[in-house]
């Protein structure tokens, strides 16, 4: 299984440049803190939803050095005999949290937060990174791709246009926590269960000397599984009457009723409208209309605006690439420091671009929700080790406009974070794809409407707490 | 080594399904033709550089299918227990052809050829259009961004937002073909031989108390390979001065030139013509300045344009995700079929979209050179067995617009594919990776500068020999 790989190495070669140095430089065990966290959403979305714990663990589990990563480092010549042998005796001991997969998340608060000798804290960065980055991106998109179909199937076909084979397998895992029904792709069902299907290409139609006889041989073969393809010649002159004449003389005297047909080019409302009557009078109301043609989440909300008769989606370069935005942005800082009293010491990055301060200290995300709605009403993250008292009221406030204020009553309150590792050892069981799944359309029902909207969603709330907000501030009045 | 694994079943689900389905009609022995080709450039571009080639041999020397792979098939339910007995003793027996990597290529001819059994032509579409459209794309990318880039050094720094992990592997690799002197990705380097380094993160900045003990704590661990970050708090008036103390201060004495400053934020053109500046007055001429901040083929030539005084750029998230347009549209198509009697039949997929046409038969491309200037004429594809003499002028004309002709004389013509494998045996040894990258950059200079420019290019001539032309007008005309 590809999860099985060591991708130790797999890291930015400044991850070992530091490493290296804090352990020359006596600073390999200060226990440094990490977030990770995005600034924007892709598409201009209101909501993300997180992806990739899974893998982030098993990246974890493995982490180590082989011999010959070691024959590696020391061939390049910049790294201490010592840091070669630490790295031969690796182990883990870093404790990590994070948001579960499915869970919706916000721009600014840590989805990812590490805590460890400084050493490891650090190297990990670069495949927390990588691994959250690309399956929160696709989760994101296939979420609102499935929105916009307003419950009909939605299938990831984009193995063949991915940025790579981990793109295609990770990519139909994180589309299908996104809200996607099923795959293309074999090895992503295989090992990660992901349910995977599909019938014929063009190639099939066209290896028979006739459309009829293509059609005609699939349906012997596979009388259970019949979705045709329809638009290898002419979709309303030959291909649906063709589909309906094999259907008529091979599965109706088997007893046997014809999935669907699929259309991949040409007009697909116009097409899906006049294959539906023509169905429809033949009596096959209940075969379906599969549409495939470099769609995404505002092609299919127009389809089905232009009253486009589609029982299913299949979704290929625009959902396996995010095409639209192919990037999700997230990044990894230090927040804190512990001196060597074992004080945590908070660190801020500055910048002259307001947006890119980073907020300070080893924190605890919590999200409120209304008891009576079960809403969600926003975020909070205080400092490690508050308590919030869920039979007091709690005043929400917006970190920069201080005024904007809510004093909230009757709310729950849950923390946004798990723990995967304590002290390196992993505390967290992953819960099976379904059930990743089932949560992320569970907690993406907490979200108000106007969150969910595709083009200027309301921003959803990212507060702090009173305390945080004073550590944060009393930081940026010691740069000035 | 990622490439050791097994991505046989890296594949789509109907691929299985028509595989079964040749077998159960017999019909799995009749040998097929397919091309992979594409119909635009990303980006408006002239030209695309092929790229992944080595990846496609070792995914065909490792086809083969595991107990594992044949008992989760069977479980599926849906194939016959012949068709499963002949996956367990799968022997590849296509052959195959594909561009060499580097090459430069166009629009509408075959870049893989495949032909074999039609129950293994079919079966290898999946991993053939993944492999060559990702590292095609990236590689095309990184050939825009180094052009621009005018002579500097073009870094490859996007491992933590590339697509999952063999986008940034790979991705790497595809980029240093295109063009770029080096990567961030250390397993890149290991596995591929792809030059990576890289110094500090803003986070070993603010590890210490203040910049200036950083950058003395780095130049004191690594006096030979000094890029100080220099945006941390302010690059002019801590950064650069900081840089340039530890230089005097630490490397000095030791008789070292510092390499260099790196900024990653800010107004890279102002800020960059201010280091140099204050670099060149304290005697530091040689040190070099390296920007990154989300920088891809069109900032870069804005900066240079601006005057910016910067060495060498350092490419993240717009090169790993070719960000602007992150897909490569190859597709793999039916082009020829033997009948029984061991005829090539050739194969039209005819479309209502006229660029959707296929060229059918199995085809033999080649490249027109110059003889004087060595620049590329144009592509002719012809019949697999037709021969080009080079002592007689040859007629090129458009396929479409066929009174556009052009006679040429004192060429040299050179098939454009090369025979990866013959009867499923390996017939070629893929060149190491700096001879693809030589080769790349020699072949892009044959190319006309019309070819070469960012926005509307030329369109090269991809052009049909008149046998090939008539085939397919043959099959047009007999579609009507």
């Amino acid at each position: 299984m590809i999860q099985d790989k060591n991708l130790t190495m797999l890291t930015d070669f400044y991850e070992f440049t530091m490493a290296n140095g804090y352990l020359e430089k006596g600073m390999g065990d200060r226990r440094a803190y990490f977030d990770m966290f995005f600034r924007r959403v892709p598409d201009g979305g209101g909501y993300a939803v997180m992806a990739g714990v899974e893998q982030l663990v098993h990246y974890f589990e493995n982490l180590h050095f082989t011999e010959d990563d070691i024959e590696y480092l020391r061939g390049r010549g910049c790294f201490s005999e010592k840091f070669l042998q630490y790295l031969k005796d690796f182990k883990f001991e870093c404790d990590v949290w994070a948001v579960p997969e499915g869970t919706p998340i916000f721009p600014g608060e840590p989805i990812v937060t590490v805590a460890g000798p400084m050493v490891q804290a650090q190297f990990v960065e670069t495949m927390i990174l990588l691994t959250i980055n690309h399956q929160t991106l696709i989760a994101t998109k296939a979420s609102r791709i499935t929105r916009a179909a307003k419950g009909r199937t939605v299938l990831e076909f984009g193995s063949r246009r991915a940025q790579g084979y981990d793109g295609a397998v990770y990519g139909a895992r994180a589309a299908y926590i996104g809200g996607c029904q099923g795959t293309a792709c074999v090895l992503a069902d295989r090992d990660y269960q992901i349910p995977a299907g599909g019938t014929m290409a063009h190639s099939w139609v066209q290896m028979f000397d006739t459309e009829y006889e293509a059609f005609r041989a699939y349906a012997e073969i596979y009388p259970d599984n019949c979705v045709f393809l329809v638009d290898t010649y002419n979709v309303l002159r030959s291909g649906v009457p063709n589909a309906i004449r094999v259907a008529n003389e091979v599965l109706a005297p088997m007893g046997i009723r014809p999935k669907g047909i699929r259309l991949d080019s040409g007009d697909i409302a116009y097409l899906s409208i006049k294959a539906r009557e023509m169905l429809d009078a033949a009596g096959y109301t209940d075969m379906q209309i599969m549409a495939s043609n470099s769609l995404d989440e505002y092609l299919v909300r127009d389809l089905i605006g232009q009253g486009a008769q589609i029982d299913s989606f299949g979704i290929g370069e625009r959902l396996i690439t995010s095409k639209s935005e192919p990037v999700f942005g997230g990044v990894y800082k230090l927040v804190a420091v512990e001196n060597e009293q074992h004080e945590i010491i908070p660190k801020i990055k500055v910048s002259e671009n307001v947006e890119k301060i980073t907020t300070p200290h080893f924190k605890k995300p919590y999200r409120f929700f209304d008891k009576l709605t079960g809403k969600a009403l926003g975020d909070v993250l205080t400092l490690h080790d508050e308590v919030i008292d869920e039979d007091q009221p709690y005043m929400l406030f917006h970190p920069i406009h201080t005024w904007k204020k809510k004093l909230v009553t009757d709310y729950v309150v849950k923390p946004l974070q798990v723990q995967l590792f304590d002290k390196g050892t992993r505390v967290y069981d992953c819960p099976p794809i379904e059930e990743v799944r089932q949560y992320c359309s569970d907690q993406i029902n907490t979200l108000w409407e106007q969150i969910l909207r595709f083009e200027n969603p309301q921003t959803y709330y990212v507060d702090y707490s009173e305390k945080l907000w004073r550590v944060k501030n009393e930081l940026l009045e010691a740069v000035e």
